[in-house]
């Protein structure tokens, strides 16, 4: 692929998964979703007219914010009312989205730095716009001559998001209460057989973030990404069901998979932040870098 | 300093430079700059009013924009009839920042990858909101046993801007017609007396952004971040009288000195980015790591 097609398909990709911030998304049609007077996410129209069934749990859309009622007072009571809502809106099944309900609770908060104000369902989480946090694995090694090669996996055919498609050597979402070091070691072990000794090495380098739009809502994601140098011998192995293939890949075949529909999008964001870092890509001969930097770090 | 006080210190010093984002700014009141119905910048209203006694330059502001005369048909034209009336602007001395004027031509255009529609002089950047691209090189060194310490250099007394502060061991902006690279060697010989055979191993990074506004505009800015890891026994040295010192320090001294106001800001922002990348700050203790990295990354 001639380089300024390429470069065309990766900003194709960052606009995708930014499209919430382009003109004409839900954006100006979406209500904020607030707790105690501070925005935790933003709520579609369509879910905005069901909650208003639930006058008990949601105070009716008012200056432009959905907010909890005031007397769920507690972590706990937000929590828990909100789950009944959600388990009511799953059993009418209008909803596509909670169909893929996985009993993982994700904390809900202004910011990564304050303190959590309630749980939610994971695949709730689009609904409420609210934003969800990750850790995503760059597997690489580095040969004696030092090239390096990248550890991808081809995700399995039975998962829910995003089947067959390519994916980081370990990637998952952050629980409520689970640090991002734990989770990382968790997922390393869980999808890929890499040992805690070995997945403890892997090094916190920068974090990605982007919100897209689609059918089921608004996805505001923030993955926390590390590097990972494997070492020459070592393999990763599907674990859990949820890989079905590993490969290990010279980055010029990387960054040409890259500009393909083979990647799960986020992955390849993460990807491509890993090309510019280690200078696979460099200002000079890439006209977009500036670009490409930007739209791996788009936050409101 | 404790941690949490290091924290606010470095929100602080990311928000101010982004405060055109922050709600008050001057950015509702600024008009937006348009070449060929293209923006290139934002024009706050007290520039704006001074340009429409140059009709013949800058057609009277419509739809919240301010445009070049469309008979101004070429690069060259347009370059130089804006020259001509900074540099009447210039004589009139009501605007200081023009006191500043260096005879450094940068490009002008919508995207860094778009071709430079004309060029406009260093100094009157910020009067029109157009963004500046330059280059930042970390220089650092590796002991044997691992250990990073990093090589800032103390500004000269006599420079124009942030004088006697620390900056990053070489930087400069990219005039016109020059590549980054190029860029990055001409600043490491003049700046720190690198020579170009250690220079062109610097590595191309991230990119930083950012947009601020004071009295004397808007100033957009976008820098290519390079590491350059020098040899042990290198010692860079003042070249051209804008440095009065170099100093080799522990990564610890240098992250203290992040939040103290020593640092010329933009070169703070460029090492806090060092630092993040080179996992000296890490997600599960600094809990603005998210909100760090997407202050790095600011753009409209």
């Amino acid at each position: 692929m001639a380089n300024s097609a390429w470069s065309e398909k990766i900003l194709q990709l960052l606009r995708r998964m930014n499209n919430f911030y382009l003109p004409g998304s839900c954006r100006s049609k979406c209500w904020r979703f607030e707790i105690n007077e501070a925005q935790v996410g933003w709520i579609p129209p369509h879910v905005a007219s069901l909650l208003t069934r639930y006058p008990e749990v949601f105070s009716p859309p008012h200056g432009g914010a959905v907010s909890l009622c005031g007397s769920l007072d507690s972590y706990e009571k937000k929590s828990e009312a909100v789950d009944a809502v959600l388990q009511s809106l799953r059993q009418e099944s209008s909803l596509t989205c909670l169909k893929g309900w996985r009993d993982e609770k994700y904390s809900v908060m202004p910011k990564f730095s304050d303190p959590p104000l309630m749980w939610m369902e994971r695949a709730a989480t689009s609904l409420f716009g609210v934003k969800r946090y990750g850790v995503h694995v760059n597997g690489y090694t580095v040969s004696d001559s030092g090239e390096v090669n990248m550890w991808l996996a081809r995700r399995s055919l039975t998962k829910q998001t995003y089947p067959g498609l390519l994916d980081n050597v370990a990637a998952g979402g952050l629980a409520a209460g689970i640090g991002v070091k734990n989770t990382l070691v968790k997922e390393c072990e869980e999808e890929a057989c890499i040992p805690a000794a070995i997945a403890e090495k892997a090094r916190p380098v920068t974090n990605v973030s982007y919100t897209y739009e689609d059918e089921d809502g608004v996805f505001a994601e923030s993955q926390f990404v590390f590097d990972l140098e494997l070492p020459l011998e070592f393999k990763p192995r599907a674990g859990d069901g949820e890989v079905q293939e590993f490969y290990l890949l010279p980055i010029d075949k990387v960054k040409e998979l890259l500009a393909t529909d083979d990647f799960k999008p986020n992955c390849a964001m993460v990807v491509l932040d890993f090309l510019i870092r280690h200078s696979f890509i460099e200002p000079d001969t890439e006209p977009c870098y500036q670009e490409f930097v930007a739209g791996l770090h788009q936050t409101l």
